[in-house]
């Protein structure tokens, strides 16, 4: 086909890499045309030609193999050679901060699924302590990144050179309250609560005390109260000042799906019709977001689905909101995002491949 | 001994009643005289003294057996006979409701684990819809009920014919709330947020869709918000407007263990140490409240323990604080709470048979 | 198209009903004929046409909703005006014994996920107690009946009037045995265990004391130890007398999967690639089933998969080995393998709508 | 108390040694002398005196505090001024095989909880590659050492200078075996199987990707098959040979217990009566196993006991039998097995402190 697009993804080896390797072989736009798969190879595995897929994932094999597909030794020679239209960051927040720079200056189109370009603040920015913070290259990439929520951002996502993928948490609370604040209903001075609560593949595939079984399993904790680095999207995105919102995340004890309960007070008291309409006059050409008309959305209606689920129910007096949003961190949270982002950038059905 | 104290326990099927078994028969004061374990028994394990408990909680006989302890039919006569002087009535609302009158008439001290007579107000009890709302009888009773939260009512219970054991939710809200009020720090007016958690055994032994492995388990679910029985324990108890705290439960895929993460305002900004102080004064004397100096407490610090613990992390500006208190829903949450209840209406020590 | 097929599902309630409806609305051959979902529906659903699907799996409806598709009132009419060729059985045993010859009647075939018709052996049967036993019918529709293990029965299936799927963990372990059995490897005589677990959804979405959370949770049981009605599939599949096998199913604490863990003695010591061989030869035409070259498989590799994954570890002497297989029991062990019965019907691809 | 006895735990700081740092801490005998907690500590915690034990293990502590506990920085001469009788240790193979020669030239008792003295045999003893295998000093302590099951070695227990506390799973097979061979019931040449279940605290406190949430969770998978290392511990106990049992350990998704469901044939048919009395007349004097007269145990009857539990089920015909043996991993497998040898070693009640 001549509009064939070659992608490349980078980090394959972690949870949402894995994801993203498995929506972009199934999507019906790259048949024909499945992404590279670069990382770091020892020598041994580079002489074989790369690490065969499925020894990494064996769930992306079938019975047939997955074919020549290989995790290949990185080198940007690969990525022109092959021509890579669009290349994929599933990697820690100082790597991707280190490679955009050169992807961008070869004219690939990046969507980095990492905290490295989320953020316009400096000051939001300062939990991550980026190397290059403050360069003026470092200053100029970030005045071309989009935060790849389309949702938000459909139109500049469609032009962007960079798409900063937003992060898990972020998304169920900016999905549930953007609505709201651009409908004006919402006494954002007043104060906002975003208890959330997230699996434990948000914690990423490294082992450490708090991934072992014994820590997480039966348990329920709470951390990073008033210093977790996703509160500055919250900020930027919803639009409100540093005192207006209190996110809270806890670790639940299973392998993925994220609930945030937020409390919200109305600027007047409203009618459940009247905030159904502003939901759905936000969200109406939104295919990933499914409003729950009646009754509250659960984590297992999103896990291992790529729709983010709200619901709400109003106090009697209709002055105050309990929101609930879900979605599966590792697909909506992260990689069906970022092909929903794919898809937005090169003109494609925004749900294509994620239905 | 002497001061032999005769106890019986109404409803030891169920999880609180195991545990509540449990801590009886290991209850330093009551060596040599078990309770006595009455309830509906049929025909045939009437004709044979009852059932042994052994086969109804295995996990409460040991290797030597439980010897004779049985399930035995109830009666007022049974209780007379063996001079009960305590009963603990781990029993649905309805049935407490009928039970407590005649109990109370033979002279014998309650120590109900129910909702039945938590409340003082009639518009907080609508929720439960009792059958004998409103009458001269009942009203009586209710005026008698001591809420059985020794932190808070110590020497009310200490003379008390009557004690209402709390909700499992509203112990966890109420201890990490009642100190700080108590102290004149919080803007109540302002508003609470209270986002409690609990695990399946707070739903009770009956098999349902709910508590069905495949509905709890890999899940999360928000239920009974803004209409939760127990908010109206937390507005009586805290003395709050119906306006001023929204309380959310959860259902987590855990067998145990209440988290509540708590939103408040204070009046004027505070330091830690003020916090802390306003907790010590409070619960210095409360043995089975563990305040957190330092971290947050996560539930696997208090499952299967008779504590509550309780810690909290302020805003960089002092204004707010998130809270966090866990418990064991099934012990300090319902059965360890009854324990401490009747030491204290005995003059014992508060702790004994708990630590 | 014209050769376009009409299915129906009578049972979509179930679990495995909704991983059947689900397997089949995306099944590529059945697009724009979606199955007919029929069952016992009240008056007042009736009146409006039947139970929207969403209402009862949330999961199977998507952004879009899932427009027109409905739990109908069931009559046979239905099934006659809508010209249904072949009928998905996912209902309990009973039903299924007295549905069956109804739908033969009429000339529909029929793929029947209970256990109804799946055992030849009257002795066999005799744990069912199925109340048409002995009759002349039930015997003349059983000797029709064929078992639906497409890796063992392909031709017969192909022709079938009447499919009877197999049962979960005989899946399991058929499969992992039939292809040493054919090549003559085994000494059945000395005898085979089979140790198997599964996860809870096996037991069904009747809330009972054993599908609670309380039970399944953090615990390990097994249970019809010498009496499991699935021994009688091993017995009639891999052609051995009842005394050459021990199965014992165990619940394990997980929502989905089989692990058997089976035990093995050979005629003579084998060497891994003369098994491998045997493995090969048997089902190197079966796409549904990986055998695992090294390693053995776990549940994560096959959960929310169609397929069944062997592999074996031989002892130093090569005298015995521990085969273990694995599957979904919701899918390969139900659902999925009932697709797998309709492609072989209708003599499409096997692994149509499977991968 | 003229009797007071001083024991040291080394390692309080894995799953086991908390345990049996509890077990201590609460043992009646002990009252008055807690254990000397002793280990690897910084610089800085030394000169603070050590690691108060609630640091490390804050479920150690109750209200009051667990005062002047600490884990103190290791050194012989701690150990020699506090008059330490028994040492503990729940430490690595490699450190318990080099610490005993030591310990044991000081007059100081050992119970060691690693597999470093349990194996008598040589080529059993291949599979840990100890690095002084084959030293005369070795051979010497080895011939010393006395396998830990009080149920198999009382006597030798009382009077040994090193006790070498089973593993796990070995023990959960010897008990169910034991009882049989001893009455001559079993075929042992026949064969036996052993499939083993545990949770995860079994696999050690060290993040390792296998302990890692997202690898357990919902999952099942064999390992070590036909090379773990407790297989010599049944081989040695059972005294029955190499090629006459098969064991096959599995990791379950749960914190804590093991459930070992085993496969035995006998000499000739039995009757249950038969067994049971068999069953009791080896361990009818052993307080820390209790058999199941009717049904089976499951890990839920064990889990936070210091018991195992063993149940049986007979074939039909009398000739083979399904035993399944439970205990918690962490107390009967490990920590309160080293508390009942201790019992033993001083001549007091072999139950006390477990009860």
């Amino acid at each position: 086909m001549s509009d064939a697009i070659q992608t490349a993804v980078i980090g394959v080896t972690g949870y949402a890499g894995a994801e993203l390797a498995r929506l972009l072989l199934h999507h019906p736009r790259l048949k024909g045309t499945p992404p590279v798969f670069a990382g770091r190879v020892d020598e041994r595995d580079a002489e074989r030609g790369g690490i065969p897929l499925g020894e990494i994932h064996p769930e992306l094999t079938d019975s047939r193999g997955s074919g020549d597909l290989r995790l290949k030794p990185f080198s940007w020679e690969l990525l022109s050679d092959l021509d890579v239209q669009v290349l994929f960051l599933a990697t820690p927040h100082e790597q991707s901060r280190s490679w955009v720079p050169e992807a961008l200056a070869r004219g690939i189109r990046v969507i980095d699924l990492s905290g490295a370009w989320r953020l316009k603040e400096a000051a939001n920015r300062a939990v991550y302590a980026f190397e290059d913070e403050g360069s003026a290259k470092a200053e100029e990439i970030q005045q071309q990144a989009v935060y790849g929520m389309p949702e938000l951002h459909r139109r500049a996502i469609a032009g962007a050179k960079l798409v900063a993928n937003p992060g898990c948490y972020a998304t169920s609370v900016i999905l549930a309250l953007k609505p709201l604040v651009a409908a004006g209903l919402l006494d954002t001075e007043y104060g906002i609560i975003a208890d959330s609560k997230s699996g434990v593949s948000g914690a990423g595939k490294a082992p450490t005390p708090k991934t072992h079984f014994m820590y997480a399993a039966d348990n329920l904790s709470a951390y990073g109260v008033f210093t977790h680095r996703h509160t500055g999207e919250l900020l930027e995105q919803i639009s409100i000042g540093a005192d207006s919102i209190i996110f809270t995340p806890h670790l639940l004890p299973i392998p993925r799906g994220i609930l945030s309960t937020i409390y919200v007070k109305f600027r007047t008291p409203q009618k459940r019709a009247a905030v159904l309409h502003a939901y759905r006059a936000f969200l109406g050409q939104s295919p990933m977001v499914r409003l729950h008309e009646h009754g509250l959305p659960q984590i297992q209606h999103v896990v291992r689905t790529n729709y983010a689920d709200i619901g709400f129910q109003l106090s009697p007096d209709g002055s105050r909101a309990v929101i609930v949003s879900c979605l599966d961190n590792l697909l909506k949270g992260a990689s069906s995002q970022a092909v929903q982002n794919l898809n937005v950038m090169l003109g494609w059905e925004e749900s294509e491949g994620l239905e």
